[in-house]
């Protein structure tokens, strides 16, 4: 088995939506979740080879997980089952037609006993690009862990690496991450945050240019702010660039920030320039936003060509 | 607020329901589930005055459970709302036509924080009788103690006990099982358990007179011994009795032996003899068994008719 | 237009079904009934032309009635819309796996404002057979009216009638059904009853014998006595012959009846010898309950072979 | 039992939703429905006590409509079981995407039975404000009689009367309805009507600012003009203010104008000041027209928030 | 019989609608489809005689097919069965909010082998107009036949002939349709084609008016220019009116052009001027583009009054 | 990349299933289907390696299939996409509760273009079993002269060849079946038949002793013998041995054959006896025929236990 393009690991849930108020009853869907994962599918449904690397329950859950992954065709050889932790799930509700809430039932989950071990032969493996999110160094002591072997070890390795902050408040405080997430940086090739989240791997407060300043004081080349309706921008040490969203319409906001990545890491891997690789980025987060599901509506390369002619400019709902 | 006829605590969880393999992914519809809650509706749906005690989520499954049990008319005045801790979930999975399983997420739950606290001012209001399962002991060492205390207070009180034995494997051994609830059986007046837990109650692996002899001599005044598909058989001081099941298309065993249980107490609240006890909770587990849902399926008094005909042998699928 | 080979007349509903109990809240399927459109239907399947007459509202429900009867190639020239009358509704409670519960909304139904002039022009275009029910009487002053005139007229223009006596206890007494039913069967050719219906069209409380001597004294040609699962009776002036259901699994016994009567019209109009028309009626009705919905299982031509090689029996569960 | 915060009487109403054009079949869904009854879900939701009186069947529906109201947490003590007469049903068909269409079943339902004995008790219990609309008095002369008695009976008894004018032209003509509600008007502290409607309780033809004037002089002291889309205005002795509505993503309009009023009393027991009430008035109808069903929408204590920052605007489609 | 109002003739198709990507499975809802039945029903709906002629399968695609055309009155006299061939499917998958998909598995279908004999006697039966699409020509070498026989043959007896261009690339190249439509059209009163189509009936690249008076001189006598959301532009001898959208919420667009055909056509047999005709046109494309479904959202008369009120302008989303 | 246990190759395709008359319209859901996709699946959820060669669709039907066969971890590196054929559709209508009927949309397939050269590189690799039916043989030209290459290929390459029969009489008459899997079963070291077909790999009439002897004088070591309820004749050079079938609730019997066969494989591969394999092929049946789907049904290693105590007698319905 050759290295794969895109190495990731993290938690992969099972995502259960209901289509109106949860109180009121009625059915869910099961969908496929998590940060990582959906970076890997995106990935993956274009064309490039992508390891996903994570711990799944012993039960239906896990076996509906890896059928969801193996499906897309993301490679699974690194994950393990967990026969005493369950797979970690998220409920989805819409609220209103405008409002999602997220409920966790995540503590104690197979994914939060990922350790150290478990990455070490993916690593040892190789790849073109090691990505890795915010949101697993909240969940355990161990996974924290890994987390932080797992950028030095790919940056020793030479292998880049990919580093979204996805803060989740519900996980910890701003500083506990800020503790974590600051010296991650620091390993990373390309660091993707919100605006809101971008002090979280620096200063405190700072504005944005110190922010990004320090980041390629700190060996980063890339920084993705991304801005929601009003798309992205690009910092590197050429200057910034910034690409709007595509004029679709959006039903779904759940995973536009994973799309956004995985097409910007999919551009890198074919090799084209940053304008087309935030056209692309771009291009997935359209998908995503306009299909239901947390990573149903990623295209495959064939289908890239479908929003080919929507001007960028801003998400209409 | 005067005193109910039925005072009953523990955990009530919400189910989510498949209606085939799990692992292929598709919808699950929602139900309230729990062995306590069950009984509850199925004497609130007779026209008798329950109250349910317990703690569930702040969030919207605690919301959907306050509905469900406001709307069989079950007195929820004692149900505290939990801000930190989850409302417990089962997973239902109609694996092939004859095999159901059930996946728990209850480790941590709200439920599992009741104390004895929670259970003071409702006893302290009375009721004609308590109803405690053999869950709610395994569920944390809190609920113990409160199981045991409001057994012990409930006793002191002069409310008869009815303990249903309830043992679940996966949340304790039936060693520890029988450590708790053999003293438990001590303070009851009604014993009900399937014929494989009889012996959770008294001396590991005696036979059945035995351990009805035996609890007779503690107290115990009527042990219930159900028999699935057989029925159930009635001991008393005076003698045995047998009941068989109602002739019905059973489609779901699920919560057919709470059914079974509600049916002998609503029974006991109208005063009825012992073969109209029995009788009615025949009927209701008939009712239980040929109508998916956990307690779905259970009469309202004007429906108890609806079945009167049917003879009493065993259970066609 | 030529004449149809069945005229018949009645109250077509809209029937709306729940798969559980409906005080749990869903969802509804909407399905076209009523006992003679049900027989329209099956008669027009097997290629027969079938003409239905009646009044619906003026609203989408006698649009919904209307597209189903034309969609099923039946008659509806005849039919009137009332702008000012609903449509008849019923509701079929699926209340356990065994108990089916009904309740209608038709008082002040579009078809109770049925009467004699509506009848006028479709009897005097003739047809090969006319088909009434008991049901029909009991609806209004004027649908009984309409019903008497309709009998008369067509035993005076020598057509020959069908009269299925399809008791409803919610529309009438058995007192109040036999005065107008008896002498209704007076007209008739065919008689259709259950086995205690028999005595609304003769002397109360008679014996079957009794009864079917004195129908064929009154001109009655063919008994048909229904036996639910133990098939059917035909009483001709040569004799009994008895015949079984087919053994098929049943899942709904709704519309059966209505399936037996148009399979033994259907071989009445293809010529076929008692047996023959016998074989078809237990053909269609084996359809019928084997099928959910109250016609939408009936069999077109080339379908009748499906269940040939069925014998006929008692109807599995 | 201590007094109600809301006492308010009527017709619930089991509605039925269609998705699409309902002469093409397919299923309905099962909704609560009723002015009055959303207005005492909307209350009781935020914490308030409230009470609903009426009628409604013996069979399923009306054990439906009773299960939803005591979800919500309504009391229902003053409910009557009619064993004659059906619950009120009506259709919702979703014609077009912005076309809905209503189809009442409601003529002689068990609601329309409503007389003066069924509020003397709950009008004895007293309440912080009684709540009518224009509705039940056109149900029939007995709900007629009995809403003019409860507002005299509540007038007298110093319980601020809330009318919502709620005119329906499928019941009665505007004539009629003024000859009633006029009067009624005289004995309210609150009128509620949308901009034309309001003449039904003054001068017909009236412009508003004479027509409010008069119902100053008549005893009214704030009168809430309802503008849809363009929010509302509230007179008051002081002057005029207008609230707008928030921008949210309106997807059903249905009891936007109970979920109005709902807010409005909310404030009003709550103490707040005339902006603070239309706030939350506005803030409910937000949730109601951006989420499917009756009342299925509206908030619970903790989701107010949900829409706090919203700006008041025009609605969005 | 008497001749209908409208013949036509060509492909039925049943369309198997998926809510969202297709490879990740779910389910499908059945619709009837195709240009021609569209249109036929779009005029049955509103009370003219609308006959359909074309060939379906043996089996039970056939089956629906009738059932759907007879439900909507479409007289189906014409149809015949194919006991070969399979009806033609066309799966319409909704890729996301934006973007719909079409599949056809329509090769080698029933309506391919339609032919010149399969019109002989609807045509001899006469019609106030014949409808024929661009599609019907490119099925097959006997269909082509077929159209060009039935255009000459109407012509010649004095129909006048509605052809709507309905350009289909998968079926066939632009040059292989103009070499079949160009002629066509020569035997057409009306022409009807989107801006991008006109010129498949005469000079490629052709400006739109120089094509306009060349199919003048040709004897057509009114071209209707179909232009999406900004409406269509009708060309008679008298010049050229424009008619624009009505503002409704657009959820569908499939079947919107043959909607628009169909208003125009009833407009033509209401004998309305030629603003009359183009509002009805925009009335029903209005309906269609706001319903769900090929043909299920026309209105029938009594419905158009609906949107009277709306202005025509651009098409919302 | 090793040798996997199991190579098969053939047409996979989507099969559409309705949940009653297919006539009557309604929704219909996707689910993977064909043969040897099925036993692929089968073998590779009980952990052993499994590889199915085929051709599929370029478009999302092709997409489907290949997402559902990695989603089972069947190795998927043979297919083929087909840019210009479609993927076989297949429809199962489940006309009655006994009665389910299939239409096939295959003919001209992705799948009836397989050839030789899509077989070379997979045998060139090596499996353990080859595994053909009798169906791709009658797809095409190509796909037959494929098999036949196969089946010498294999042979000639010590890769042991097990046949099922499988006969489709839509395909091929028996008479040109037999022409072409007599001489294939001369390669099979396994032969597998219904009792009916087991002379179409001899001599036509012969009895089952006669026929299996002519097989074993051919080199097949081993001819299972299908008898559906009454399970199987398992024929070995040392005699009979018959195996029933597990008492479970049959609700589907599509794909039971297939699951007898992949139980059997699975339990050569695993070295079981032959009691052994003819257990585990009965298990996977009852597996098969008490899910719903094609292969959804099929257990993973650990369920195998789940149905260890049933005995084995007839199927129940």
């Amino acid at each position: 088995m050759t290295a794969p393009d895109l190495l990731t690991f993290g938690e992969a849930m099972v995502s259960l939506r209901s289509a109106g108020p949860l109180a009121a009853g009625g059915s869910l869907t099961m969908h496929l979740a998590g940060a990582e994962s959906n970076v890997a599918v995106g990935v993956a449904r274009l064309g490039h080879r992508a390891a996903w690397v994570g711990r799944v329950s012993g039960d239906e859950f896990g076996e509906y997980t890896l059928r969801q992954l193996r499906a897309e065709g993301v490679e699974v050889a690194g994950v393990s089952r967990d026969a005493d932790r369950p797979t970690g799930l998220m409920f989805l509700e819409q609220r209103t037609a405008d409002l999602t809430r997220v409920q966790y039932h995540r503590a104690g989950s197979a994914a939060s006993a990922l350790r150290v071990d478990d990455l070490r032969a993916p690593l040892a493996a190789g790849a073109r690009m090691l990505h890795l999110t915010g949101i697993t160094p909240a969940l355990s002591d161990t996974a924290r862990e890994a987390t932080r072997w797992a950028a030095e070890a790919a940056a020793a390795a030479g292998i880049p690496v990919c580093l979204d902050v996805n803060y989740r408040a519900r996980l910890w405080s701003r500083e506990s991450a800020r503790a974590v997430l600051a010296p991650l940086a620091g390993h990373a090739a390309i660091v993707i945050a919100s605006a809101d989240e971008l002090d979280l791997v620096g200063e405190p407060g700072a504005d944005e240019s110190t922010l990004v300043a320090d980041l390629f004081r700190r060996g980063v080349h890339t920084v993705l702010v991304k801005l929601g309706a009003d798309g992205a921008r690009a910092h590197t040490p050429d200057g910034v660039q910034h690409v709007g969203t595509l004029t679709v319409t959006a039903v779904d906001p759940v995973g536009a920030g994973d799309a956004f990545t995985a097409g910007y890491l999919s551009g890198w891997f074919d090799g084209l320039d940053l304008p087309g690789r935030l056209r692309r980025a771009a291009t997935l987060g359209a998908f995503a936003v306009s299909t239901r599901g947390d990573c149903e509506g990623l295209p495959r390369r064939a289908e890239l060509s479908l929003l080919e002619g929507h001007e960028t400019g801003s998400v209409l709902r």
